[in-house]
């Protein structure tokens, strides 16, 4: 099976060319200058397919680093199952996920491993592959991260917030990272201060404020600045390369350029809502539907920020300075009925988490459209950076020959309207309901087989396997 | 005319790859999986030319942003002209160079910008750009940068050193920043504080301290982290670009830094003295066959600095944090007869400069075998990012299609020993006399044509072309 | 000639005590524990006068560090005299001015060093001293350094800004603090950045930005910012302790903060009209009797700075983190008829100053009454750290036995107003027109003599005799 | 009973000065020019007594405000008791100290506040005050807090380290903080990361890394620094005042001083041992008569510092900065016989301190001889400010009328060895054995009663009153 994608810009990290691509089976076999006749004078005719990608990009198959299908989180589900979630991405232009295998205290980290391979296999539209949370560090979850990278999974993530739940203490995160800097593998950090959040939130339940908003009060930036400050300490004394999630204050941002500056590890990603949402006008939602309690579509952690005091802009400049170096989603939908709606009455018990897993790369491209990046970065910041920084680069991120054939045609011409109405996330509303985009996803491209075609999906369960991967290729 | 590299490991700036790299005429028509059927049962048959890349790098051609052929300087001139130097370029696989036009304080620029395309035209072995220098920014010299930017010049280099020779006075780098901002164009600063140098090096020579080493001595840090700090000052006011070269001081990357974090268009460059050579060593050398004048060799400016500060250790992490982008040589090279022995008895006339245009990407390759930077990195800085900064990637600093089929294959194994014996500048000695590299330059392409094997020159005078240069890609 | 002063609260710099105050001819004999019977059944009696400050603060007389009496100036000249300017400095409770000797390029420091002790000699209603002005800093003006320290001037202002007039080249600079440095002397620098700012007056006056608003606009902070480092850089490479005059931009007090924090002997003032006023508000005023001129009232080097950007609130935080140690007024008062009225037309022409010596105590105690400061906090900004700062204390600023009787009747119940019409110094108008404090000067000793009592001058001209300062109390 | 110190040079927070002090009864009643006849003809045939200060130091009497008498840890007390501690203190020119109430998790503040002052009562040789530690901050504990404010305790002590002993966890500082914060009370903090200090010790132990040296490898300069940094944090979330004890590592030094630069109400002390003593010296130390155990006598927290990373000079270097403000001793003496030989085999075992109250004064004024502070600085570091600090000056802190006549006469002629043999510490060894000082104290007066003469003890068992404290006068 053989595809000629023709006529387009391809679109990598560094910067853009008129070429065409040439697939073989699943993979990439060539890039080609247009028009080229030394391969033969009718390559076109030569193939069983061919794309024409007149006037729009050609694209590495997006990359997202940061999801969590079906994750258990309290007391229900997250609403995608992997079926539904990596169709979901495979409409918006997402080729690959990375999603997390959840080891809550007391459990097993290799029983969970296997678990989540149950979970995700067969199901998954898309290729995938697995961080690994560890909330208790037990001695044998130690021995867990020596196996696990040899599985392939070169990544742990570790909580400083939700006591009882996911919270590792400080003494297990130094003894994480000391073995994270003895194997070469990432520390992933979901950086807030979960024991001044805990005081904040009972203080302001008791005080009766119990809406969405107060979600994001109780979670001031100065919880995840000082969180990611200690994060960057530990790591700096133990020697544990650092990737900081979903970063939303421009205090962490500043924490995390002083530590590059230093000349440590330290790498750190955002998400959409941290760049086009806020406390103020989201999480202060106060007539819909659901009454007040609208602001609860845009409760996650970290929380939207004050537009106010800055942190959207201050995103925007940290991904230009490459003090951000990735965008993932952290998808994690919940609906409301039934599910946000566990915290009416008590903003604490609001399911955490918004869904984006479809409209990343539409949305981080309308930051090309306003001036925000450049073309080239936008790729570099949704495909080749976070495979790089995950250890698949070459296999995902980049156009080139060798390269898994996972390609997004899009269309700069095309236009988006985001709404519940017409995505594929399983969620009864969308975070993003109205966004419109200056261009959209028009084929997508998965180890070499169209799984969307402008707009229709032609793909099938199952289609996505797991991926195997290396250590962080950011580290010298 | 088709070429077709094969077997070997394509590096580029993100990454590396197995793959052939077939070459069109002057271009690069593809890049290919190794041995894929698709193109033709056999490519290797239809091509005029195979090269066998087995076990070695295949690496676009390297970008020397920084070089100063026949540079009139001091009363003489540099001793590579632009006939010798860009053959020397060749040899140590660089493959585009971008010089500067002079303009002394009273002269044209436009003249100069004539003169200069006079010089080199005719007489490169490889292909040019130039950067503009400008001495005294008169309202002339403002429209002349509208001039010049469509001739495809579109940076322009200014002093804060060198009273009477090539000063600006802040209130000329003021204007020039505005004009660049307005034009988008970029402005290169020669960062060092003359006013205090001049002095220093009075009080110096009136105390009798008139060797080598005291050029260093004269030049101290402070005065490089001032003057880095009043451009970038100044650069924010106006909102210009700013391109810090040949950056040695440490406090002056730290400022490139704050710059770059507060999310100003600053970058820098370094050069290969800066990260291996110090004061100590070089600059205080005291015997040799030009007695105690030795150090001699090493003087440059910015100066060689002390290694006891950890100058040189900040250089190689400033690289790996990205706050210095560049490495170019400064190449501007003087004999020690008749030129360095100017400076007898007075080392405020020995003339400034270091030649290694020829040996950059052996001297960085090392910092690779070292575990400074990787691979990828190195062809970044020593090609793509270049390019990139300079407005001209695409046809330069990446194997891709559509390129100038501008390739270095580059063999791991090699070993290279560097010595005024076997150079090819046009040096009575070598600034680099007995440095040991693990690797080498095998084979050099320009535009589809290879002008060095295996160390023998293919090429002739005059193959290398004018660069017209867009505006730096580096800008959203 | 004995007085005690009773019932009063000496306000010291470290705190307040209830305490009498016994003064013997022109020095302090005693401070007392109130009542004490020890020291003669009747003190009361035995003295020549009882002074009673029942309920009133009682503090050291104030110590202005920076004025400018009759000082020549774009062609006219202060409008105060060492008369009329020391006189209205004692109806404001200052007891002590340190004035500016003015050296214009090539002229003779000492020659003019003379000439200031004619103006001032038997004219002074307060003691005084010197500054002196370096404009070019020659070779005999580094020999007249060490014959100044000798005379009590141990002190020496250099300007980066006024072209022609003031500015020292930073060659020029670097000398002077070398001298310095050697010596212990200190070094007070008006930083700006002159060539910045001479640009940007000639492309606003060519655009026809010709009123007094224009003057801010063409200092604005980065000017101020830029020249505060470079001078901190200096100070640092030299070893010279260094006095920053007049600071008005929060960017350049943290420049300071940043040199203090790393040992540096680095110390700088502020003055009121950096406190309260601000660009948008005087120098943008647009309608009075001298028509959209009235801005030119407020037209100072440094320049009032914009409210919005917070300069203000930042100039207290300052006083209170002790990064500015001292508050003077740069007293340099010009008339709007016939001298601020030379720049009609053209901002450039406008002398720069305001006149504030006889509010400095007013105005600061407002800060304590608006809860910026505290109480012991206004006297060492004012009386205790100048005296210190420019080696007399313990001659003056303080209340203490065998320092001069120079004390302060200050009551916490008055209110002044202050207006043009009832100031006393020699200016048609008043920057501080219709301010209001909420407290007042009782009565105003120098040296053991009433001079102001009541808002009645109780004194004569020539009361004031010079004073031979040491070095800074403040280097170890 | 009426006392007059003659002849002597007061020296006071700002500056010196000759004069007399005249004490009536309890307190100073003037101070005095030398010599006036404005008191009566022969003041010195009028008072009681007359002590000659010729040629000596008049200075406010030592204020150390961080001592901890008899204080349980580890299985045993603190060797010297309330009696025995006091008397020592008052041998070095100690007048006050303010020692710490100790509450363990679950003990009830009000209790222990009401049982030290058991301890206390009739056995001081000078006055002292307290401060109360909190270590579980219950809802009690924070109504016990304004109840203590009202005794005159306004300054309450946390821990961020010591688990199961003295920690309290983030949520509970976080609500200390804020109940300070409303009452304007102070937060003294002893910031160590308790939990990164139990791993690292856990595995040292494992590692059979047993002697004293590990106690300080196992405390690194990051978990202060780390700890420093949170704890401002938490301070600035919650607007409470915060003062840092025992203050070690220089980048603990500059996240304070950074802290302060933003107009932070941070303070913070440190003590004798971290300017003088070292890791590597003292910890290091291998032989003696206890064997390799030697390093125990030095085992206090903060732990002695490494000087070749600098931290020595940098806290010299923040005492003039006034980034530090206060040197206390953190006095915790413990005897090396039963007592650190608890940790023989297992330095974590070692009861932590070190004893130092008798030797503050003499060790700072060492440290004026050796030109790192000022005379006056001596004074304000040792004295003025911690009185200021917390809320006695005016009482103490000062020679001024009015003030407790807590004097010492320190003779600048005089020379003291440090020894066990002559110190007065109940302690079987002296941290500072051979320390040479090149001055002394000379007599020491409390409430204008003689206690120390030359060296002679002529005071008596419960000399010594409770002074009930106010809120800092630092606080605005």
């Amino acid at each position: 099976m053989t595809t000629l994608i023709t006529n387009g810009t391809v679109v990598n990290a560094t910067g853009t060319v008129a070429a065409d691509v040439l697939i073989d089976g699943e993979t990439i076999a060539a890039v080609l200058a247009p028009g080229s006749q030394l391969l033969g004078p009718d390559l076109k005719a030569s193939v069983d397919t061919v794309i024409d990608a007149q006037g729009k990009y050609v694209i590495p198959g997006g990359v997202d680093a940061h999801t969590h299908m079906e994750m258990p989180f309290g007391g229900t589900f997250a609403s995608d199952t992997f079926e539904t979630g990596t169709r979901a991405a495979a409409h918006g232009g997402t080729t690959t996920i990375v999603d997390f295998v959840v080891q809550y205290a007391g459990e097993n980290p290799l029983d969970q491993y296997a678990l989540w391979h149950e979970k995700a296999a067969g199901n998954c539209a898309i290729d995938y592959g697995f961080h690994q949370i560890l909330s208790d560090v037990q001695d044998s979850s130690l021995t867990a991260m020596d196996e696990l990278i040899k599985e392939g999974v070169t990544s742990f993530k570790l909580f400083m917030a939700y006591k009882g739940v996911f919270l590792s203490d400080d003494g297990q995160i130094v003894k994480a990272m000391q073995k994270a800097a003895d194997t070469g593998s990432m520390i992933m950090m979901h950086a807030e201060n979960g024991a001044v959040i805990d005081v904040l939130q009972q203080q302001a339940l008791a005080r009766g404020e119990t809406a969405p908003y107060y979600h994001g009060t109780t979670r001031p930036w100065q919880t995840e600045a000082e969180a990611t400050h200690r994060a960057i300490s530990y790591a700096g004394m133990t020697g544990a390369p650092l990737y900081v999630v979903h970063v939303s204050a421009k205090q962490a941002v500043e924490e995390i350029a002083a530590a590059r500056d230093r000349g440590q590890n330290v790498f750190a990603e955002t998400c959409p809502q941290y760049l086009y949402l806020s406390l103020e006008e989201q999480l202060g939602a106060q007539s819909d539907e659901w009454g007040s309690f609208e602001g609860a579509k845009w409760v996650c952690s970290t929380p939207l920020r004050s537009r106010a005091e800055g942190h959207q802009n201050h995103m925007w400049q940290g991904l230009r300075t490459n003090d951000l170096q990735v965008i993932s989603t952290d998808h994690c939908p919940f609906c409301m009925k039934d599910q946000k709606e566990l915290g009416l009455g008590n903003f604490a018990k609001i399911p955490n988490g918004i869904g984006s897993v479809e409209h990343r790369l539409d949305l981080i491209y309308q930051g090309v459209v306003l001036g925000e990046i450049s073309l080239p970065r936008w790729v570099e910041l949704t495909s080749t950076t976070p495979a790089r920084m995950f250890g698949f680069y070459g296999k995902k991120g980049v156009i080139q020959p060798g390269a898994d054939a996972d390609v997004v045609i899009y269309d700069p011409n095309a236009h988006t309207t985001i709404s519940a109405k017409t995505h594929h996330m399983n969620m009864d509303y969308s975070a993003w309901e109205g966004f419109e985009i200056d261009g959209g996803v028009d084929t997508v491209l998965s180890r070499g087989r169209v799984i969307v075609d402008k707009g229709g999906y032609r793909g099938a369960k199952g289609d996505g396997s797991f991926i195997k991967r290396g250590l962080s290729q950011y580290l010298v």
